[in-house]
């Protein structure tokens, strides 16, 4: 019988939390700087990344646990990534997920540490990975994807260009180059690394990356309507905040209704993509059903 | 006829500069980003850590530039260390090396993101080793030691410790706490990745990781030393600066004599160090020495 999604999410995500947990505390360093990596860490969030790389092993059937260590460091440099955007010199937000940010916790020189302190130990968390789990060339070739997907040429050039475009009229293209590289990058790398870690071939590694850009538009689709449909209790930050910030959204680009149309395209896409595949795909599918509708 | 270290550090600065200099351009990534990487990258500096790994690399008779991506790789760690700790909210610096600070040139955002993207670079340069200068194993042994030299059991861990002791009376063990982690870990590592670049025993790593300890610490009470003896155009920052600070330092904590002859003690045990490997050590012992005697 197949599992339900909630199922699948639910044991993965207390296996990851139990594992970034353990991997924080066994650090030999100043309590102050765990507590503040941990803090973090433990703000909760969907586990999106993470559920994405477990959700493809199963899709390739194999043992999910395999990609313990990789999902943790994932969602390490998405926390990472969270707290340096909130930095007064960044978005300067003061509530992440409903909570104080973590500048506002434990003040900015920690907070610019933790992250360098998470980004820096992901990378050692994926060389770890056990010799059963993972050959050595795989846990080298998910380095290689994983530095592009959070670097400059990924994640830190897209937060470049979103810094660079605020309050300007951007196009679309310049919307979505922010989108690709902020968001969607890192979204991809789950899946890739999935694919990695199950030897699969190229062609496979190229549908799924495809599968996941338009997973990660389709997100940031969704997450512009939410800013301006949402309530503050769902979606955790003051409602209509792009709109004060003046920031280019898909809704302002698009109108609503395009906005809309676009989120349930990119969304067919994703799937098709994955019926390409070949791959028993269902909680791939379920996520991405999962996240065009979601609430917050 | 043995070469000389100035025309061996000449030589092998070059090369690295223009190593770097070449992957930084290479990046497909907004340029305000790259020319930020870029404007702390060629900053200068003695180059100190990737002449320790090519140093080892000749002890060991080995091609030096199988340790070219390595050496770069550490070096844009060193350098993402110094734009973070100069921000505003860490030293809050205004010149590095008689120059204005990166947040001073390209904004406190732009710093954070250079280093951020400095950080993740380097790992992939790691990976991306050609797989004639480095085997699988001793790329992935590398990350691990990297991760661990460079992140919160680290130098990131002695950054902490570092804000943590400012404004307080430090014991010499706390002080060396601090100096260890942040300086000593990312020197050691300089000389270990040679180590492992070449194949080296665990007895010989651990000599030369011992070597690199107290290396560090001689480097570090110099630098002690010439803050209060040196001028502001030989070291680049105004004199005195730790005192302004309040900061404890060698010669606060051992008084100025004592503090010298800290530093005469630790570069004889490291060069003791050194003479037990029974290696080729010239260009090791020479460093020694002169970090030892530097005026800057």
């Amino acid at each position: 019988m197949q599992e339900s999604l909630q199922s699948f999410t639910d044991s993965h995500k207390t296996l990851l939390e139990d594992k970034m947990r353990e991997y924080v505390n066994q650090l030999e360093a100043p309590s102050i700087i765990k507590e503040s990596m941990l803090y973090s860490l433990e703000a909760g969030g969907k586990r999106i990344r993470p559920l994405l790389l477990f959700a493809t092993l199963a899709a390739f059937n194999q043992d999910t646990k395999i990609g313990l260590n990789t999902a943790a460091a994932l969602e390490m440099v998405h926390t990472y990534s969270l707290i340096h955007d909130d930095l007064p010199s960044m978005d300067d937000d003061d509530l992440r997920r409903g909570k104080p940010t973590n500048h506002k916790v434990f003040g900015e020189a920690y907070a610019v540490l933790a992250g360098d302190a998470l980004l820096t130990y992901s990378f050692q968390l994926i060389a770890e990975t056990s010799a059963e789990d993972a050959t050595a060339d795989a846990k080298l070739a998910i380095i290689k994807e994983f530095s592009k997907a959070a670097g400059a040429e990924g994640m830190v050039g897209g937060q470049v260009a979103d810094i660079d475009g605020e309050e300007k009229q951007l196009s679309l293209p310049e919307l979505e180059y922010i989108h690709v590289h902020k968001t969607g990058k890192l979204l991809a790398f789950g899946v890739i690394a999935g694919a990695i870690l199950s030897g699969a071939d190229e062609e496979k590694i190229h549908l799924l990356t495809e599968f996941a850009m338009h997973l990660g538009l389709a997100f940031q689709i969704r997450d512009d309507i939410l800013d301006l449909e949402g309530s503050v209790e769902m979606i955790g930050k003051p409602v209509g905040s792009d709109e004060v910030n003046h920031k280019s959204t898909y809704p302002s680009l698009l109108t609503m209704d395009g906005a809309k149309k676009a989120l349930v395209e990119h969304t067919t896409l994703a799937k098709a993509k994955l019926a390409e595949t070949g791959l028993n795909t269902f909680f791939l599918e379920e996520i991405t059903d999962m996240l065009a509708v979601r609430n917050h």
